[in-house]
């Protein structure tokens, strides 16, 4: 991971592209490119939009983790440590013997 | 990472939610939290949401980032191989000499 | 409606906040309020989330039209006008023959 | 407007797609047209966006606009109800003496 993310940092600077990269049109990019993996799935079951549609899906979910990674690049944090953080605020949001097998939020818990 | 995946899946797993971990959901879920983290910069610049919210938008972030993890598992990827690959087609749609500087889409290139 | 778009406008300038609503905010706030009618469906069917949700939905809804009104202001068009004209525009991309039955984008018909 | 609603529900029932048309997947719709407007201020001011792509813009609204109305159907509310209660609710979560001239969220007027 760590070699990917310094060839996703330089495919940013060859182009010069750090001056359109503030964290606000990060942000609106990270939705862009959620969305388009979603639209793979509209008017359909996971089953089909699978089917029919892999390569495309595997290639947005690719550039959600892309921008991810041009995101911490750019708020200057390292993924691993905010990742192992959310975590252990999760578990603390979602206690395995209330959670258990639930499709609740954690407020309604 | 790998530890990390590793923890993301027991996670799931101790709340015995891969049940409800179907791929539209997932994807569904990753626009969520792309919007959770899109809305610290609603009405505000970069600069000021980075000030006021930056725990709460490294938190949204990672979450981006424990979605896309769940969703590579369900879709039996890894993320690895789907970045390298998908830096590959960027390169080529986004050429240097065409893309520097520029804040151009591809198809408008 | 006409009566509702005013009334809309006045809470708007009441709380002198056309400082904040460029497009591209407003923009923004129509993601952030999409996401979360779309919210009230995450690992749930159409008829769990309508049975347990239902006033949340229409008023995540009623939001969702709010912000497309005022973005209308924003950008000075007229509602009737821009529905009208895309309608024209649907039913050249979606002929009734191609398209009948079908849950395919006009670009795949 | 009403003239308008049943040229939709006309559009939509000439091609047979009621079908797909259940309220889960027109939150999924919904949050994808959102997307596609955004798009257009990706990287760029809202000027720069309204002057070169202000049609584009215009018609993604319409989107918005349309599949809130087919939203509105599949639920069966008026959209002139649940527009004028939500109105009211605003009102409450946004008195003019803590919000005026603020950019914060109710919940941290």
């Amino acid at each position: 991971m760590d070699d990917l993310i310094k060839k996703i940092i330089k495919f940013r600077d060859d182009r010069n592209w750090k001056q359109f990269h503030n964290a606000k049109d990060l942000a609106i990019s990270l939705s862009l490119e959620a969305n388009e993996l979603l639209e793979n799935f509209q008017w359909k079951s996971s089953h089909e939009a699978l089917k029919n549609k892999a390569e495309n899906i595997e290639d947005e979910l690719a550039d959600i983790l892309i921008y991810s990674i041009l995101f911490a690049d750019e708020i200057k944090v390292d993924i691993n440590e905010i990742i192992s953080r959310k975590l252990q605020k999760n578990t603390i949001k979602y206690p395995i013997n209330k959670s258990y097998g639930s499709n609740k939020k954690y407020n309604e818990l």
